[in-house]
């Protein structure tokens, strides 16, 4: 089918989920409620590392509305996470960063569970503490975790000390490589931590059952993990835990693992009431899962025409308290630290490292701007320094159809020539004039889409409409009405005849979860299996009746046809319905994965991406020549999307991921000072509003992905990998400072045009 | 494989709902409620047939917590109905029966509600009514409908005046047959107004959402009908409506149609907010769908060894003022009133009848113990009269297999001698001495399973468990705990290890519902269809991964075995999750329809059955010689049952059937005077309790149907089916009193004994 023919699929259509939430009808799991319901809250640690002496919780229990207060000795101990079990419930003996859970009260009202939380008495014994990652390094730091030996964790990564993962990728002679260059650079680039800024807070109901069930109302991007990560902390088997998710207000990463859920569960199963518990400004700032700080150092060697020829390099991803993704994440780092140039001679190492600070996560395009901010800046610094044009330094060194990249695996449907070109040519790359304060920059990069896999089931109802059962919830993205259109298309209605169920572990086919850009893209696979299998059921119901034969049918006009006859896909639905269980099916996305090299990838873990994508970005800006501020001018972003199975919303993505990218590079940070965070606050934390955004004109590539539906790629990660590059480097020609330094505030470049470092 | 062989199949395993039931923690849908949920209460006429000459709400909506009031004027006009489409959700200007709601009230409390239709104020101008069903059908009867050639209904039925369905089944000649026959006899039988005597009332909670969709939690046995029947009565396209089923405290039959659900939606419309109708047993009583009264006169020719040459038969049913399924109800009634009886010459005719009483519906056998009364009541006269045994008469003129059945159908499986031989034997037949206040009596019948799709989706989760989405309910037979066999037994797990969803429109397959004895049938046939496929899926998997074919592999305690390979049902579907969707699958039940003469049947509905059980019933009791008190003392059922899948909950289903035909015969009616319920409670209206049940002794037959799973019939329904005739028969042979009316109340013994009639 190619894409003129079609009628759904690559149309701007309408949001299934928009009516109710452009009218605030939507149910968030923050609105879920339920008769009776208790209310949490968490006592946090005052201290970042310190021995906890005395915790007295009677006064707490005493209050009148109060139903239940939980502390670490009245629940099992068991640790939890994702690369290493170093984490519990509430700390246990000693709490490791300024924020961590103590204690958690359920009571009649938020209030009084409020009141009761200050009432808990506690007495520390502060124990000597690390913040700053390079010196957790350091012989004789104190550690975050002193038996961490004894934790289960997966066995992929290299540990030691305060370092929770350690991976490698590379191959060749980096010192060879170097001994050849003409010139070789080494620079140092670090960036801050990040908040996903969903706007909806963590949020959780749980309510158990009288078979000991429990069912929990979440926003988590991942159901079917929830339930084992559920299932792990409440020690139960996983069949007798349910995640529901009414709705999700953004994710961006900051809701993969568990927030408030375990405490909305253990306290309605001591409580025996339904209970919510929701996170605050402040707790969202000081205890969720933002984005690692990391420093960057990068060390280049080049030929004279500035083809690269060796690179070494090396991540270290401030994770804070508990190691979560970090160790997956440093090697994401490496991947993204490699491409989307070709290098003969690569070694890259990835550090994930403990520090007493609060617990970091795998924010959208994890890793993915610090190591693109670390490589696209520095490939401006060498451009600069041999006076190449970095437009023309990038076209020599980017991968081509059928390179090998950087794992050993071989790169297909590469398009990055094309991206860079066109987001060039839209910024009139050809025509800047350097200076008078302004300047434009270019930043590209590679991105891997998550495989992991999907399954649905499907309906075709005797009202001619198509219910969507899937495991996959919608983040905001659209991805779901992406995975709808393709669904439509193949079944020959309407988006609007379909009909998406909320995701329900109970009911709905796994998925691996709203992760990775992975949603329209697998669901979307899982879609056209099902629709496939469906459309075998009419034609052969149909070939039945007519007693013609099945392959003389088509589809056409929501109906089947074949000669002059015609039946309704409603009549079909209705007839099968009679004659034997109705119109229904399953699919599944079925992806092969990617062949590595063993001997060039060390402690990495399993790959899961099924296909990569390109991009580039390119920006206009002003700097103020006394104040420093930035003014954003102009924006393009060229993307390869493989197929654009909705426009609208694939812009929306990339308007959404570039405005995460400039808060990220001017203005936003989770300030820490000795283990505090000093804006734990939505007004000191300063994340772009509209008014800050400019208009981003996006570009729209389709080179098919060899996996995607109808070649379609993984689209919502990358745009927010480019802009600290694109934007850094727009700056320094601006402005002639170059900041290595996330964010680029207005106030550091001010200090550096007016002399200052 | 063969029934010894089976390791969940068979077994008298607990069920799967049993611990939330007995722990009384299960929430059924009277239970279920939603925060800010309002109460809804109904205002119904106190006339029986009546013009409304004046309705004033005007007091109601001013009382404080009040939040809607709706009148027929405020909601569109929508005639609904199952046959014919005569009844609206309010009666709009004139009352057809005492009873019929005429206004709602949402309110904050129950308490508020029920003050606020105390207040509303009405005045009705009487018109005629008719209560009898004979003198419905007399001409210059005043018509319940007058005007009812305008409302739309089902062409199959015949219809005029004050009946809503005339049908006929029959063939031969039965004049000639009478001409020829030995004698011929004339009797005539009635019955009355039975409740189905669920313990949970109806109830629902209707709550909309942002995008104008509704959510239904309510105790239906027909989900999505239910959602049909919403969509006509709201107005609304079906796919806007989603109906939830928590749990059902029984239906039998009594929560097949809408009953509150339409109040529910509609005020929680007007009102912005959910809103719960809960009914009375009040209400119970005087709207809900209880069994048609009936008049069956049967005039039957045999020749002089009894055997049965021609009968000409009339059921007469009483539908009360609304049609229903009356009309399909009394076309069913001629199916067992022909039954389980060979007769060469057949002429049946039922009508269906409006009077000013409340609707009735299809309770558990519709018209089966009504007609089998008569038939079983009669047969015994005739053997009297002709001084034949009573089992011998029976089987000389029983079905043998292979017959052609009342509709020109071919009979298969057919194993009424055996039931009959059995319980003879078991009640000790051949030994009985009649008089001294004591007798045996027996009775057979047949039945017919409803057909009707049924689609489920199975999941194997990482965990080794099964989930099981269907579409069927859990009445409380415990069908869905034998349909969860049937699937434990195909993928070779254990029955703890399968989980079963709560059924939800958005996401369960398509069912044709929890009635006509067919959930474990058709629930079953699916499962064994969809676990086909997942066998096939995981012998796949497994042969690719070892390399082997999969035709080599089996599945053995839990696992998949190969050779000496082995591995665990749970690692398979957690390899299936990582290469691509999970192990999912659907399945659906496909049965062909029987195929009928169209000669020998005339406005008949369609026939939906998919195959025929046969069952007696024998009793041994004695009656009180001064009071008439009926004391059964032993009580044996020998039912062919197909294949037993679980003989616990199906010995339960008999020992329930029979406690409501014991109900039925001895003790329950709906009293009705002049059009008003005289008994509106449940301490006038006497169901027996546990005090009144003797142990029922269940045998199981076994010959297996053609198209059940593993040869399973149907088996819910016909238990109640021969206690009217079975009792009837022994009180004859132990009082001498012959009653011909239901229900034989010790009074009508008693004066019968002593003279009177």
């Amino acid at each position: 089918m190619s894409s003129l023919e079609r009628r759904v699929a690559g149309k701007r259509l309408n949001r299934i989920d928009g009516i109710g939430k452009v009218t605030g009808k939507h149910v968030y799991a923050a609105d879920f409620a339920l008769p009776g319901m208790l209310f949490g809250k968490i006592l946090r640690s005052g201290e970042a590392h310190a021995r906890i002496a005395r915790l007295d919780v009677a006064k707490a229990l005493a209050l009148p509305g109060v139903r239940s207060v939980l502390t670490a000795q009245d629940i099992p101990q068991i640790r939890f996470g994702t690369a290493i079990k170093d984490r519990t419930m509430f700390a246990e003996g000693e709490v490791r960063f300024r924020g961590e859970a103590i204690a958690a009260v359920a009571a009649t009202s938020l209030e009084i569970a409020e009141a009761a939380v200050r009432t808990i008495e506690i007495e520390y014994e502060p124990l000597p503490a690390v913040f700053d990652p390079e010196e957790a390094l350091l012989t004789g730091a104190p550690l975050v975790h002193a038996g961490w030996n004894d934790y289960q964790a997966l066995p992929v990564f290299d540990r030691e000390g305060n370092i929770s993962g350690r991976s490698a990728i590379g191959g060749g002679d980096v010192e060879a490589g170097f001994a050849r260059s003409y010139r070789v650079y080494e620079h140092r680039f670090t960036t801050q931590h990040v908040h996903p800024g969903y706007t909806e807070p963590r949020a959780a109901v749980a309510s158990w059952d009288g078979n000991g069930d429990v069912i929990v109302w979440t926003n988590t991007q991942l159901p079917f993990d929830m339930k084992n990560m559920l299932a792990e902390v409440l020690d139960l088997p996983a069949s007798k835990i349910r995640v529901i998710v009414p709705g999700i207000g953004g994710g961006f990463g900051g809701k993969l693992r568990v927030g408030v859920e375990h405490y909305a569960a253990w306290l309605a199963r001591k409580s025996r009431r339904p209970v919510r518990v929701i996170t605050t400004s402040e707790e969202e700032l000081t205890d969720a899962y933002p984005r690692q700080p990391t420093v960057v150092t990068l060390k280049t060697g080049v030929s004279r025409d500035g083809l690269l020829l060796a690179r070494q390099g090396r991540v270290i991803l401030d994770c804070g308290a508990f190691a979560n993704s970090g160790p997956a994440t440093a090697a994401i780092a490496l991947q993204v630290l490699a491409g989307p140039y070709r290098t003969p001679h690569l070694a890259f190492e990835g550090l994930a490292v403990y520090t007493n600070k609060g617990a970091t996560g795998s924010f959208r395009a994890p890793a993915g701007p610090m190591a693109n901010f670390a490589v696209e800046s520095q490939i401006d610094l060498i451009a600069d320094d041999l006076g190449i044009d970095p437009l023309e330094i990038r076209l020599r060194n980017i991968y081509r159809e059928g390179d090998t990249g950087p794992a050993g695996e071989t790169l297909a449907s590469v398009s990055i020539e094309e991206c860079l070109t066109k987001a060039a040519a839209a910024i009139g790359w050809s025509e800047r004039k350097p200076g008078e304060g302004r300047g434009k920059g270019l930043a590209c990069s590679w991105w891997l889409t998550t495989g992991g896999s999907s399954g649905v089931y499907v309906r075709i109802n005797p009202d001619g409409t198509v219910t969507l059962i899937s495991g996959a919830v919608e983040l905001g993205s659209g991805a779901i009405t992406g995975a709808a259109q393709i669904l439509a298309e193949e079944l020959g209605v309407d988006l609007t005849d379909i009909n998406v169920t909320d995701v329900d572990t109970h009911s709905s086919p796994y998925d691996y979860g709203a992760q990775g850009s992975r949603t329209a893209f697998s669901v979307g696979n899982a879609c056209i299996a099902a629709a496939t299998d469906l459309r075998r059921q009419i034609f052969e119901l149909v070939a039945t009746q007519w007693n013609v034969p099945a392959a003389s049918l088509r589809l056409e006009n929501k109906s089947v046809v074949g000669g002059d006859k015609r039946m309704s896909l409603a009549d079909v639905a209705s007839l099968s319905q009679r004659m034997g269980g109705g119109l229904i099916s399953h699919g599944t996305s079925i992806q092969p994965m990617p062949v590595f090299d063993p001997n060039r990838v060390k402690h990495h873990p399993l790959p899961a991406w099924t296909s990569h994508s390109f991009h580039a970005h390119a920006v206009d800006l002003s700097v103020d020549s006394i104040t420093g501020e930035v003014s954003i001018n102009r924006y393009v972003v060229a993307q390869d999307v493989g197929y654009a199975i909705n426009p609208t919303y694939i812009e929306g993505q990339i308007e959404g991921g570039v405005a995460q990218g400039i808060g990220q590079t001017l203005s936003e940070e989770i300030v820490y000072e000795d283990g505090r965070v000093l804006n734990a606050n939505l007004t000191d934390y300063k994340m772009p509003t509209m008014m800050d955004m400019p208009r981003v004109e996006c570009i729209l590539i389709e080179k098919p992905s060899v996996n995607g539906p109808y070649g379609a790629k993984g689209v919502g990660e990358p745009p927010c990998i480019e802009p600290p590059a694109a934007i850094a480097n727009a700056i320094a020609v601006a402005s002639g400072v170059r900041v290595q330094s996330l964010p680029i505030t207005a106030e550091k470049i001010a200090l550096r045009m007016n002399g200052g470092r």
